[in-house]
């Protein structure tokens, strides 16, 4: 059992002073109980810690190396997307292994207390299986155990090089499965998943509209059950315009015709969609699954988050490309975003609930249903998915309520994140994982023959 | 007589391995030298470190506490403004000095050198001057002898409460000056920089077209004599509503048409300008201060960047708001604001230079004028204004010129920062300003008082 004292915690029925939360050896919150004065001695902000829905954890190699000019005169996702095809060409086991364990730890230090990995990765360079035919899932599996992270793994199915059915192209062929591999992939990857702690969980990603086809979507549906699915959709324009040549129907539109959308669903990006498309969307309880830095990093444009909300949909963010791994600053990109559209400010803030609380309540709890885990909130029976924020700061002296949050995501200069727990794992400590020195020093091995390599 | 070494460093003609800087007594760079292998030992990337072109101090006290709905059904920037007028009537100077220590100190650490401060808070609650009228200027200056950090003062010249020359409303009183009452607090504030290190200097700034009457506009260019000259200009539509209906031009149209523009002016913000006037505006050679925070946060709208570089304009960064200081932060805002706007990458690259450095040699290069600063680059006789990256990191290690750039700006998730010299003088070490303890202490005091207050 552990015990946690915060001087101040936001709980399910609000900011409430001098909290203590007991966790059960099991992971589990056990208690939670206000009012004890020793509390006001941690000092310490709790909050429940957000999952982190949507990670290509490799691409975190990847970063800083794709901001010059490619040779068509206007650079674009697409030449992006080359450069990352003939990188991964590169990447080992151990090395996808490697850059994973630091990219978790990289999203615990900012807050995240869990990593749901939209994994695509799954063979040998020119597309044949290793021996373990989940050998990369089990890479990733295997960088959780080492960085404590909750895990849910989404194995994704990519099957075609575009919407009209064409073969993959040499870039994709490590990807590549039939729904048949796909089903062999996913059963050895919930094994994989059974060595990690019991938080740990399980999905399917058809990978999108372009990679997958329509009985491809449908297989991936049938082996998901109840466990959570996810897609990109409706990021790109070519990519809206290759569905509607082939389909008759934008990406949305032809998915919500197709499939029975609710919130098990996790659509990510919908930064190309209609006014329509968006009500129609937000209405079924799907949750849009949101990148903002990636977003604006690949050029996709703005998401109507305002459109959205007016639909009564829900969200969480991710950190996608991981070309930085900020929860904050995912955050205030979503928000400044609407305002550099908008002319205006604090767009998403609510009577009662300001612009940090709304774009905080939303990760955390849009987060936690996307990625099928028992947390998002302090309370008995959760997770204990935590973060403490570092109250002695002269950045949070004397604030209260949702001016702290308001001050972490839109004003911090040093990191605020003092400890997190994912599942009552203890992982990061004086803002730091546990583990880091070891991580760093596979992560750096890794990077330099890579980088001398391409 | 200081030594520096880097494996690698960013100078005039370009990336140069293993270099060695002599920085003389006197705060200037003295000889560059490159070749010793010795230098290599030294692990680090020195980059010249930029200015920070613009930066009201006082509202860093203000973070964070502005993000909640006014009364307003649809909160703007001008609410945000009548927020910090009753904030900033609490201030005194001993807070302000606290308040710009801290600033400056975290402004060395996000790797700038220089503050240029446009300073408009120049008297007591109710109006009346300070028995020294240049007290505020003083405090300014006496925190940039603690922080070490290169200071370009600007007093700002503020008379009336808009364009129709209306008299001052009480939230503006404190800044209020009568051409003659700012002439004195200009030789005052020069008086009070006198007491720095030789490379503090000072300017002037006519605060903007509503502040700023035609013959008080006038009289601030005769008092800058060859000093810089900055103005806000061109931020919201409302003052661009304001000035057409009083002047019978649109405010970048009606200064060219006032005032002979060039590289000793610096026009800020310039978020509203018509694709005429971005022309018009970056063929003067005047400089372009962008705030790409400052302006997402209060939703100003998107710079038009690819307008201006088309025109030849030259721009720098700052913090202005200071509800974050991140020199990276404000640089990669600025391209990813344009790629949101255009659906494209890499927006700023150039064919041999990539984003990253496009952007880090306008903030170095452009901010160098604006401050009316000799430096900008390393070379010898300038001044050594100098920021050293950890090379030893994960992040950096391997990479060699432009990508080390376009590694910090876009994908630094913990600081890179290692060293910053401000014209010779070390004040940060091991990412930390060498006197945090005592900025932070004085600061946690101010800002409890504060938040207590409001």
């Amino acid at each position: 059992m552990q015990r946690i004292l915060a001087s101040q915690a936001l709980l399910p029925h609000g900011w409430t002073r001098d909290v203590t939360v007991e966790i059960a050896d099991d992971g589990r919150i056990s208690t939670v109980t206000s009012g004890d004065a020793a509390a006001a001695n941690g000092g310490g902000v709790l909050l429940p810690a957000p999952a982190n829905l949507h990670s290509h954890a490799f691409q975190r190699a990847m970063a800083g190396l794709t901001e010059a000019r490619g040779p068509d005169p206007r650079d674009t996702f697409w030449t992006w997307r080359e450069l990352m095809f003939r990188f991964l060409d590169r990447l080992t086991p151990e090395d996808v292994q490697a850059i994973a364990a630091l990219v978790q730890a990289e999203m615990l230090e900012a807050g995240y207390a869990c990593n749901v990995e939209f994994h695509y990765l799954h063979h040998r360079p020119g597309g044949l299986p290793y021996a373990s035919v989940a050998e990369m899932s089990e890479r990733i599996a295997a960088a959780a155990a080492e960085t404590g992270i909750g895990l849910t793994l989404l194995p994704a199915l990519y099957e075609v090089g575009g919407c009209d059915g064409r073969a993959l192209g040499p870039g994709q062929i490590r990807f590549g499965n039939s729904a048949d591999t796909f089903a062999r992939i996913v059963a050895e990857a919930e094994r994989a998943l059974s060595h990690l702690p019991p938080d740990a969980g399980l999905g399917v990603a058809p990978h999108s509209l372009r990679a997958v086809s329509p009985a491809g979507l449908a297989s991936a549906i049938a082996i998901a059950g109840d466990r959570p699915i996810h897609m990109h959709l409706a990021e790109q324009q070519a990519e809206v315009d290759e569905v509607l040549a082939n389909r008759g129907a934008r990406p949305v539109e032809w998915l919500i015709g197709q499939a029975e959308l609710g919130p098990q669903w996790c659509l990510v990006h919908c930064t190309r969609m209609t006014g329509q498309e968006t009500a129609a969307l937000g209405a079924t309880g799907a949750i849009a699954g949101l990148c903002p830095i990636t977003e604006a990093s690949l050029g996709d444009g703005i998401f109507d988050a305002v459109g959205w909300r007016d639909a009564a949909g829900r969200f969480g963010v991710g950190s996608d490309s991981n070309i930085r791994i900020s929860l904050t600053e995912e955050l205030r990109s979503l928000e400044y975003s609407q305002r550099l559209r908008d002319r205006t400010r604090a767009v998403l803030a609510e009577p009662g609930r300001s612009t940090g609380r709304v774009l905080f309540d939303s990760a955390t709890q849009g987060g936690a249903i996307a990625a099928g885990r028992d947390s998002g909130q302090i309370a008995p029976g959760r997770w204990a998915d935590l973060v403490m924020l570092d109250g002695s700061t002269a950045d949070l002296v004397g604030l209260r309520g949702d001016t702290i949050l308001d001050t972490w995501i839109f004003a911090e200069n040093r990191p605020l994140v003092r400890d997190v727990w994912a599942a009552g794992r203890h992982m990061v400590r004086d803002g730091r994982h546990v583990a880091r020195d070891g991580i760093n020093a596979r992560y750096a091995a890794t990077i330099r023959r890579l980088r001398d390599a391409i």
